[in-house]
C-alpha cells in the first residue's frame, strides 16, 4: 500500500477495509467506490477540496438541539426521499410516505376535536378543523391508532422557530375512536422557507433554488399491528407542489381546504369567522 | 416535480440545479449522481441513514482551531491523496507530493543549522540533523527557496497536542543558501496514531484499521517561480511504511536516518551523544 497513484488509490484503500460486520464491510466499501468516483469525475483544485471540507464542517457545527442543518441538506439533494422511497415499497392502497423533516418534537396526548393552536397564530382569520379516519387496507376503520400530528402555523413558523408561540403548540397525539375516526382544531398551514442562513442556504442560493415548501400537516401514525406511516397532508393550491425544496409532495397527499362560512358552525368549532375544512383518510398496512 | 418515486427521483432532483456558475453545476450535479448512487446500491435502513446524520454531524461539531475532524476523514477515506495526486500530474524527476495533513502552523523564520526542537524532547537521545539541496529539473540548486518545516516529536506528538512543548516546537521556516542548502537540527520523529477520540477513530475501529502514521518530517518548499511542493521525508525502517493510515507514503520519499557515534561531531552540534543524519534533495517543477 506504499507508492499510491491516481491508479491503484481505490483498490489500496479498500485492501484496507476489513470490518468484522459484514454490513459495515459493505457500506463502507460502496462509499469510498462511489466518493472516488465523484472526486475522480470532478477532479477537484485542492481550494476546491478545501471549501467542501468547510462546507461539511460548517454544516456539523450548524446543528444544535433546534437545527439539523445535515437533514437539511439530505433533504435538499432528495437523498431522504430516496431513503423513504426504498424503506416504504408499499401495499396497494397503502397511504404514501414522505419526509420527517427536521421539526418532529415531543407533544401532549390530546382528545379528539382539541385545539391545537394555543398561541397568536389564527388572527389572521385560518382557523381550520382537519378530520378523517384510519383503516386498513380492507377499508376497516382502526381504533386506538396514535396519530402524532405537528405543523406550522399560518405565518410559517414551528414553535421552536418562534418565541411567541408557547412550547408544544401546533402539535397533539390523538387517537382515533372506535369509527377509525380523528380530527381536531387548528391553523391551516403556510408554505414557508427552509432555514437558509446556514450552509444549505448557501448551497440552494448557488444552484439556483427557492427554499420553499409548500403548506402542510405532519401526520405520524403508530399502532402495534401496523407499520409506522410517517406523511404529510398538502393544502391543494399551495404554489410551491411542484417545486418543494425538499422533494415531499405526492398527489395522494394533497387536500382541499375548503373555506367554510356558516358562522353557526364556526360557533360550534368556537372560531370567530369562516374557517377552513379538510379531509384525510389513511390506510395503514399490517406489520408482518 | 410532484410524485417523486425510487425511480424518477435522481432526475427530478438534477432538474431543479440550475447554477449560473458552470463549475457549481458541474460539481453539484456530479454529487448529487454519486451520492445517489451510493443510496441505491446499499439501500440504508432509516436508522442507518439517521446514523450516517449522526456521524456527519459529529465530524463536524468535533472540529476546533486545533482539530479538523473532516480533514482526518478525507485522509483516512483516501480522498485526500486521491486529489493530492490529481492536481500533482508530475513532470519526470520533480519530487513527489504528498498530504499536508492537520497540523501546518505558523512557524518562524530560522538560518540553516537552527536547532527546531525547543522543548523537553530529544531526553531519549534521539536527536538528528536533516539536510539536503533544493535543485531544479535540470539539476541546478535553487537559492532562497523558503523551506517550511513541520514534526511530532520523538514520542509522536505534534506541539498542538502536547502542553509540555512550547509553542511553534519542532517548525521552521527555513531559506536555501546560495548552493541550494538547508539543514537543520532536530529529533528524529516517530510514528504516532492520529487522533482516534472522534467519529473519525470509531470508522477506524469498525472498519478494522489502525490508527498510525509512520514517522515523517513534513516540508513545504515554495519559491516565486517553481510551484509549491508539500510533502513529507519518511524514516527508513518504520513499521507502518506499509500500512500508512492516510495511505501518503511513497519509495521515493524514504530516507535511512543514520546514527551517527562520533563525539566530536555531536558535539559540534551541541547534542549530548549519538545523533541521526539524513540527507533529502528535492526538485522543483518551474511554474507555468
Amino acid at each position: 500500500m506504499r507508492n499510491v497513484t491516481e491508479e491503484n488509490l481505490t483498490e489500496a484503500v479498500l485492501r484496507q477495509i476489513t470490518a468484522q460486520d459484514p454490513r459495515v464491510q459493505q457500506v463502507v466499501t460502496s462509499l469510498v467506490r462511489h466518493l472516488h468516483a465523484f472526486i475522480r469525475e470532478v477532479e477537484p483544485t485542492e481550494d476546491e477540496w478545501f471549501t467542501a471540507i468547510d462546507f461539511l464542517t460548517r454544516t456539523g457545527q450548524k446543528c444544535d438541539a433546534q437545527r439539523q442543518e445535515f437533514i437539511l441538506l439530505s433533504d435538499t439533494l432528495g437523498v431522504t426521499m430516496l431513503v423513504d422511497a426504498i424503506n416504504h415499497r408499499l401495499a396497494e392502497g397503502v397511504t404514501e410516505t414522505t419526509v420527517t423533516g427536521p421539526f418532529h418534537a415531543a407533544a401532549l396526548e390530546m382528545g379528539n376535536g382539541a385545539m391545537i393552536a394555543r398561541g397568536p397564530e389564527g388572527q389572521r382569520g385560518n382557523h381550520a378543523v382537519v378530520r378523517g379516519r384510519v383503516l386498513d387496507v380492507n377499508h376497516n376503520p382502526l381504533a386506538g391508532v396514535k396519530v402524532d400530528v405537528w405543523q406550522s402555523d399560518d405565518d410559517g413558523f414551528y414553535d421552536v422557530q418562534d418565541e411567541n408561540q408557547p412550547e408544544m403548540n401546533l402539535r397533539a397525539i390523538l387517537t382515533t375512536d372506535e369509527h377509525g375516526e380523528y380530527w381536531f382544531r387548528t391553523v391551516r398551514p403556510s408554505s414557508y422557507p427552509i432555514p437558509t442562513d446556514g450552509p444549505v442556504g448557501e448551497l440552494l442560493l448557488a444552484t439556483g433554488r427557492h427554499p420553499m415548501r409548500p403548506a402542510h400537516i405532519h401526520f405520524r401514525l403508530t399502532h402495534p399491528h401496523y407499520k409506522r406511516l410517517t406523511t404529510h397532508v398538502f393544502v391543494e393550491g399551495d404554489e410551491y407542489l411542484d417545486s418543494d425544496a425538499v422533494f415531499g409532495v405526492k398527489d395522494s397527499l394533497v387536500v382541499p381546504f375548503v373555506l367554510n362560512e356558516d358562522r353557526a358552525k364556526a360557533a360550534e368549532y368556537e372560531f370567530p369567522g369562516p374557517f377552513y375544512e379538510a379531509n384525510f383518510d389513511f390506510t395503514l398496512e399490517a406489520s408482518q
